[in-house]
């Protein structure tokens, strides 16, 4: 397949266009997908956080710091922005102007036009081409506004969790999920203060999670402060994967496979037959059958 | 059931108590659905449209409207708050100060913490325990940030989208099936300017769309202007279901069990073995599927 042999030989249109695809077109992006096997072993990071915490400027320290270190770096974006606006598109080209020159760094946002499915297995085959095109490390920045956002991040390698000062209160109430995805959490805008305060919070929150010890680090991603032990928090992570640990290795792709397993499950039922769920919405009318029973029968 | 026969009396403790339940847990709401059942027939409305564009005060309107009609009232609002701050129940306490003196009025919240499936089913549980409470009406308001959003405004029989001057091209640009859901299109905001234009380009638009005929009206929710005709348009359609139109009345219940399907086929992924997941992520890793065909053996 032409355009998966130019993705694998890094050229950027093919990677552009191949990104185009899996959003647009899921059927031709799935031979793609297949041409495309197997994957190399691109590090997965996911950045998720609730929005205003700086998960953009963080993920551009991200950036700078993999490049000194020599390697190329993929971010794909998830935007939460109104599915008539095209407010993801703006945010792009912005973005991308920074890295213009840099051929060694790729950055694609996308609308999320609500995660019915869909997107989390276009992100999915966005994260495959990045890395088959030879990124080395590939970003995820989901926006953090919903338990999808948060659920898609499990396909990364590493998780790191944005927070800011004075969100504690906030975080325990949250139902989200937020305390349980994250390998690192990072409080940023450490500048406002308080930010020791978030801390103390983060893990008293975290002492009650088995088997997991979550790295917590205050940075100002403005200001360039704490980067460098953010930086070593996601190298430690890496140097694992690096090290041939099949665990996390394996991670990343049943992340992947799960999405896409959702997405699949979701498709079924929107294309299984109308007459059955007719049938089925005839028996709920009559009061025989409850609205659950009649979706676990159209399930099967 | 206790609380089903509250419920049933209308009493407005249980309700609260009831959607609570639904939100939270879904095992214990699955009986209390199951007692509650057969379905009134609550005429239900989804509202839907991009942010900004004043579903809340539209929705408002609509209140007034069908009060003045001597109908009760019941009004599910999906916030598309981020899950850490609690910004929906903030509004809720807002908007339901307003009616705090009408006992035919009844306003809940849910903040959407993504619609991973569980939101839809939830609201339209919601949805149920209005109708089992004895109101008349029911609405469901969708933020309109995404595809889920629009899609689950399915479940109701009348779909009013809510535009305002301006957006012609945004709509038409979007993916996000805008125009395919829509009984009523509601140029709101029509004191600004551009409605008749906008007017013009809706109506261009559905010329495409086979088989429907949706209204296209201007309103000023602010103002109240054009609010009759908004009354009107969906009265026209709720006359149809008083008139026992059998399509009318499955619509909605159909969509409550796709939707419902949809969150169930989901939970079954999140809760497949493990061990079948990384059997697959292990073929996958091997290059010998891609992650779609990994995902598809995973569903069945």
């Amino acid at each position: 397949m032409k355009l998966a042999s130019a993705v694998r030989g890094g050229d950027r249109a093919a990677v552009a266009k191949a990104i185009s695809l899996a959003e647009d077109d899921p059927d031709s992006a799935g031979a793609l997908m297949r041409a495309l096997r197997p994957p190399r072993r691109a590090f997965v990071i996911g950045v998720t956080g609730p929005p205003g915490t700086g998960k953009s400027t963080l993920v551009g320290r991200l950036i700078d710091g993999y490049r000194r270190n020599g390697l190329k770096v993929g971010v794909v974006a998830v935007d939460p922005s109104s599915p008539i606006t095209g407010g993801a598109l703006l945010g792009d080209r912005i973005r991308m102007k920074a890295y213009s020159s840099d051929e060694g760094v790729f950055i694609r946002s996308m609308a999320s036009r609500g995660w019915s499915g869909g997107l989390s297995r276009a992100a999915s085959d966005a994260l495959q081409i990045l890395d088959s095109a030879g990124f080395e490390v590939t970003i995820l920045e989901t926006a953090g506004i919903g338990q999808a956002d948060i659920e898609v991040v499990g396909i990364a390698h590493a998780v790191l969790v944005v927070l800011m000062p004075g969100m504690g209160d906030d975080v325990q109430a949250s139902k989200a999920g937020l305390m349980e995805v994250g390998d690192v959490y990072v409080v940023n805008k450490s500048d406002l203060g308080g930010a020791g305060q978030m801390v103390s919070s983060l893990f008293a929150m975290l002492r009650g999670s088995k088997g997991r010890s979550p790295a917590v680090l205050t940075v100002s991603a403005l200001k360039g402060e704490g980067i460098d032990r953010l930086m070593q928090a996601t190298e430690a992570i890496r140097s694992r994967l690096d090290d041939g640990s099949e665990e996390l290795k394996l991670r990343s792709i049943r992340g992947m496979v799960v999405e896409a397993a959702k997405a699949e499950a979701m498709r079924r039922v929107e294309t299984s037959s109308t007459s059955k769920a007719d049938a089925l919405a005839k028996l709920v009318l009559e009061g025989k059958i409850s609205v659950a029973e009649a979706a676990a029968r159209l399930v099967q």
